[in-house]
């Protein structure tokens, strides 16, 4: 398996480490324009596979040309926010990133399945499928990680693993989206009747607990000046279900096109991953409040594509 | 963490091998009245620590005083039921075996956690805090195995990596056990809805899926003599959550002492298993129906600890 | 990664175990004469797949056609040795099996590696190249193992990680087979200067110890009826250096085709191993003493070659 | 296992993301003084642990009051190197990082395993240990990760998997240091052997890649601005040797007395790690010209250590 990363920031760099210790792939490429950038994560990591235990994976530098051939492209490039700037600053600056960026790989493939990261993901999503990409190859990061942190906070409130709590953030990623509570829950009970089964005097406040993984990334960002772990093994998570062929479900960025009756908008719902990418879009019979708050972030994704004229 | 593993046939090999790759575990002590069989276990794994990528733990031959200072005890000692013999037979033999090996235990350590697997494995759960043994400290392997069978043909139907199945196998294992269908399901929906929105044709004839898991032992056993891969691996789950202090929601066997308004036996229920051993058992509301279905199998387990007279 | 294990014995059903746990193979197929056995196999280790932490690779049942854009088949079937059969007869057999298998293979793929494992493996790697096959794709296990037990034995001596001990036993597996004295040692140390370096009063009998190495299957065979896990890891140690494109240099078995002055006969040798399977036979410049041993080596092996005339 | 991680900045996050990977650690307690930093990794981290595959370890903010119980301490703290800053400078500001953090740490526990991983790393060590502490369990990571580098490099060149490689850099870390090549070599051969066995015309030219290891770090932090992978990648295979309890020769820094005539410094020398940390120094017989480098990095520690007054 063979897959470039493309921008060696913090999230290219981190995803680069982990699919390093994953173990199944053997060829990575990293591609930044920062070429020094590049060759110092490389420098830095492939010692690393001297180590017993650690695998000898193939790690190079390379350029846009090394798509060719790729079973997986992670595209991470484009600046982060600065303190200060919009976000419609930002999907216009990243939109026209993203656009440069599938204008190389459409020369040297169609194949390999495309991982969007940079943000805002979905609209580097959308970006990437109209550039000329199969929308089924193409699987944005989205709400994966939002997800995951719901999980764990609400793992946390019941003193569970987090493997224990089933529940999604759908929508638009860090912003117009939603908790699914409907169907969200612990070991197929309500987050109510679990709290007595646990005997806990736990109360979950949903609205404010949604607010706070809307929120958590931006918290990080302010403590740490950027996230990249979360998102890195967001992107680990993805390229197992992929390598492993595993057909998981998966909350990931996906252009729709009139799946839950939205169209022409990239936005975060559930789908089956596996080796072919996207084998299925997931109509979730939500109810009616979850859908209107799914065309909430509809909506508001199609008014920042208008806004930035992709 | 230093495990002893009791009992070198097929399933004690096969825990061994895994609680080797586990990689947390730092010392292994194998035990077996056939000295011959644990030296030749020990003699085949330790080679395979030289490989790079392998861990270097140390793995060793002892006996019961070896229990001094063990983090975990792994009892699979018994013999396997033979073809012709009566499951109340092997109860019989390997209650006997069970309760001359806790009394050896017991003179060595009551701070292990023991984790039976040795079949009828509620009985030798009972066996074994009958003993004078704390009950939350016998985490019997139960129905792990059998949930994760469940998981896996729902998984196959449905063409979705099983981690995506919620199901359990309740009750007592390989005999009266149940699933609590109330609480089952695939992402929040019945397996009915999921069918719709996954787009398959596909009916889950539940009493014929139980069936079918209650068999599957008895199938594998049938086609190859024994089992041990299924179980082993479900000793490893429980073991992980038990070295990670993970607080995983896992139904195993487990002493009841009038949650479920069951007392006296030992039966798979769902439990929080972390460091402590058994933190927390889990009274789930199930229904009429299925508590019923508990009740049947504590009746099947108290019928057969009077038949042997443990 | 696709691979074909043909034999659902002892070996073919570890090695299936450590080929799942590697996480780099999503589809394994298992084919063996009994139906049955292969059948309980895959039952017994699919239902792992359903825990957290394990991979959910596709495990299938299977027959030759499977060969078909294999990357990867593994040969573990033929009968073991029995108490009281004659290795020379155990040779007869095995060849045949093998050259039938191959000729269903080659009606499939010529395009896989193979990795011989059925003993005597030496006979059986020979057999696979003479069938028609690419000797630079036939890796037979050869004294990977023997060489894994070495260190080990080492390693236990001088209380040191056997990782630390560098040497390999080279020749035929199990029967005229030599430790090259001349280049093993600790730490570029010869052994004698390492002791004292290390501070204990070890003395290595040389000649003692490549005797227990040569023994110890059969010594393990003796206590246990089989030996498994440390050929099944010694497998998946190969099958990483093919899946991450190592470079790695084993001692594996291999056909012979003027290195050494030797021709005509597969034994084990340092060869470098990457995706491209046998990528170069490596000629160490050993000592006169140690090449004689070498071509004692293969005359027996020419021998038995004459003897069961495959 | 328990550990504490001094220090949340670029070393210490990815510290922590490869303890976290291993598996074996339930419990991780990240201290900065900046303790928006450590709660942004914190946050960032933890949410992995709700995917499959990822393990559910505990990962908490703290303060040094929770060294108290833990196993290992890990330190990372104080700033890297600055454009402009002299070497003397940047280890007089360390050495007193190191002090009051050693104080501190000394309040609670005298028993832990400590890792220094700051530069100058050998004066960090050298200050650990006269604040007190057991020499024998100090363990600076020193020249492990240039040694890393130096077998990738040579592997590059041979084509080969660096594992096959074995040489080590001894002496300071990142200044004046050196490669012993009397002892280093692929697989029992000198480097010119093998390039004739291997059949590649490779020369090594020794000095320049001795230069060029010292230079790498410095390469990597003008490339990137920090180096953290290889230095996490050598943390975290110090650990494995300690939690596996491997007894495995690594070059890591210690304070020396009286081994190879030098006392009062710290240094890289190979060591025998376990459980109990620095089990043994060893003490190789070196020739005369690389017994007269490492007496000359001994000097040059003295000297900074007298400059700096630590």
């Amino acid at each position: 398996m063979k897959v470039v990363v493309i921008g060696a920031g913090m999230v290219g760099s981190d995803v680069t480490g982990r699919l390093l210790a994953q173990g199944s792939i053997s060829e990575i490429v990293l591609v930044d324009i920062n070429q020094d950038k590049a060759e110092g994560e490389v420098m830095d990591y492939s010692h690393t596979t001297s180590y017993n235990y650690n695998p000898s994976a193939s790690l190079e530098v390379g350029d846009y040309s090394d798509c060719q051939g790729a079973d997986l492209i992670v595209l991470t490039a484009g600046p982060s926010i600065k303190e200060g700037q919009s976000r419609r600053d930002l999907a216009l600056q990243n939109a026209q990133v993203t656009k440069e960026i599938m204008e190389q790989i459409i020369k040297y493939t169609t194949d390999a399945l495309i991982i969007p990261v940079t943000n805002p993901v979905d609209v580097v999503t959308y970006t990437a499928v109209k550039s000329g990409y199969d929308r089924d190859k193409v699987i944005g990061t989205g709400t994966i990680v939002d997800s995951a942190r719901l999980m764990r906070i609400i793992g946390n409130k019941y003193q569970l693993d987090p493997k224990n709590i089933f529940g999604y953030i759908l929508g638009e990623h860090g912003k117009v989206s939603f908790v699914p509570w409907s169907i969200a829950g612990i070991c197929g009970y309500d987050f109510e009747t679990f709290a007595q089964i646990r005997g806990l005097d736990v109360e979950l406040n949903k609205k404010k607990i949604t607010k706070q993984v809307q929120q958590i990334g931006f918290d990080i960002w302010k403590k740490k000046g950027y996230t990249n772990h979360g998102i890195a093994a967001g992107v680990a998570r993805i390229v197992k279900a992929i390598s492993l062929d595993e057909e998981a479900v998966l909350p990931v960025s996906v252009y729709l096109d009139r799946e839950y009756e939205i169209e022409g908008v990239a936005l975060s719902v559930p789908c089956i991953i596996g080796e072919q990418g996207i084998e299925k879009i997931l109509e979730f019979p939500l109810t009616k409040e979850e859908l209107k708050k799914l065309e909430d972030a509809a909506k508001s994704l199609e008014n920042t594509i208008k806004e930035i004229k992709v």
